[in-house]
């Protein structure tokens, strides 16, 4: 299958590089207005080939479009403008509720399917592409009745390549969960390393201390803006109330500490420690309920 | 060497696996008012037996204090009332200003030293214990003036034993930065749990997401409530402090995402990148800046 690429950093290089892999990408064309990352992908054997023109487009049969999703909006009305009649455009965006607004009204709405597979480290570029990414994880597919049913039997496959489970939620219900479960954690994340960085400025012998767990709860303050400043803008509204409610839990937190009370630190620490069991039921429950199959 | 490890958990039964392979502890005797963790390390071989009497005090020449912090205020002076002229007490509590309090003036207080080896996972108990958990980390020491040359240069030996980077500090320094470093980041991922938690109970699907890189963030949520509660209390002060700047900096993060101003958030998740470059030098520098010799 002629698989166009746009967009060759951690999601779109991965993804590539499984396609191949599993036969479904026969040939790979890569677009990338980056010409270091279009370069390397090639240099890397990610792509085949760049293609700048309308071209990548005109002549692709599936589309995986994993660039940041500003510009996702931005581009996926014109890049539908030009494809094929029988091909199939996917997105990778980790938002859904404006990216499927962007194309709602599209003569070729039917041939695009809104999806998001959950995955990433906290490194970018196509030098951070590797094949097995996404195995084991969840994508997440919105607006099903939208896409034809060839073009969801498409994307299926292609994230059953990749080893991925995928399940179905409306936009607006997938944009409230990421809110809580990856956007807060990446706030969370910048905020406490700048937190710490503040502080170094004058104590130079703090960062012998990160042993301590704070390399892995900081670990994805290392991912990039460009990628996440548009998430949490496009995500706005659901994130800064997963913000608030995450600075009042702090705050209460704060409060019982100042008034040494123990009893109630205990308890909500032990609360939290309930994420042990849900972490640990996660692969098993992601593959006893929520294993579907596309409609029509 | 004869040794005594009270406290069979993550931290002392790691040490004991350590110190017997070291050929350090010749013979290792465990003290666990927990009789299921005492069992547990007995089966494991973590330890050759378990004495619960004053022998286990008398007779050592090394003994380990790994209990929490409330405790080893409690029984630190009664562990010195009961040792050798020649043996040599030291603890592994993550806080140091309390702990040095509670022995400022025993009468053996150059018998004790005064450490914080900076390891640890979010498991715990005796089946957590590894060798090589404590390797290539940084190990603090407080007050080392107060501790016997000949009590500082065997305790030396033994965290370079487990393969740490031992570093000096004031007691009051060390509370000060663990509190920014540690003790913060699992707070803010314990509540960070909590939030999540909070959400699921309506909304069960939630958990599918969280290979988005929540795990690693909430994963010291998992830390056990008896440990963390008195290290909490035990370092109020700057764990205040912190927490009110972390508390500042995601109300500031969230004021601007309010206001869509991109550039600000742009530039304060840029800032927070830094954390990557300042991880990544951390090995280098602790190697070359921090190792110093004992005093005397």
């Amino acid at each position: 299958m002629k698989t166009t690429v746009i967009g060759l950093g951690l999601i779109g290089g991965s993804i590539a590089i499984d396609l191949r892999k599993a036969g479904i990408a026969t040939s790979l064309v890569g677009v990338d207005r980056n010409s270091d990352h279009a370069a390397k992908a090639i240099e890397l054997g990610i792509v085949d080939e760049i293609d700048l023109t309308d071209n990548a487009l005109q002549t692709a049969d599936l589309i995986i479009v994993a660039i940041p999703v500003n510009a996702m909006c931005q581009l996926l009305p014109s890049i539908l403008d030009q494809i094929k009649a029988d091909a199939v455009v996917i997105d990778a965006g980790s938002t859904k509720n404006l990216i499927c607004k962007a194309v709602a009204t599209h003569a070729k709405r039917d041939q695009f399917v809104a999806a998001h597979p959950i995955a990433g480290t906290e490194n970018s570029g196509p030098t951070a592409a590797f094949s097995g990414l996404f195995r084991g994880k969840t994508n997440i597919v919105c607006e099903r009745e939208k896409s034809a049913p060839q073009a969801l039997a498409l994307t299926l496959k292609v994230f059953e390549a990749l080893g991925m489970n995928t399940i179905f939620m409306e936009s607006d219900e997938h944009d409230k969960h990421v809110a809580y479960v990856s956007h807060l954690s990446h706030v969370s994340s910048f905020l406490l390393g700048q937190t710490v960085l503040d502080i170094e400025k004058d104590e130079k012998n703090i960062f012998a201390l990160a042993g301590s767990g704070f390399a892995s709860t900081v670990r994805l303050a290392k991912s990039s803006p460009e990628m996440w400043a548009p998430i949490f803008e496009q995500n706005l509204d659901y994130l800064s109330q997963a913000l608030q409610e995450y600075i009042m839990h702090l705050q209460r937190f704060h409060y019982h500490l100042l008034k040494r009370d123990t009893t109630e630190l205990h308890r909500i620490m032990s609360k939290a420690n309930e994420i042990r069991r849900v972490l640990e039921g996660i692969e098993l429950k992601t593959k006893n309920q929520h294993q579907t199959q596309p409609a029509g």
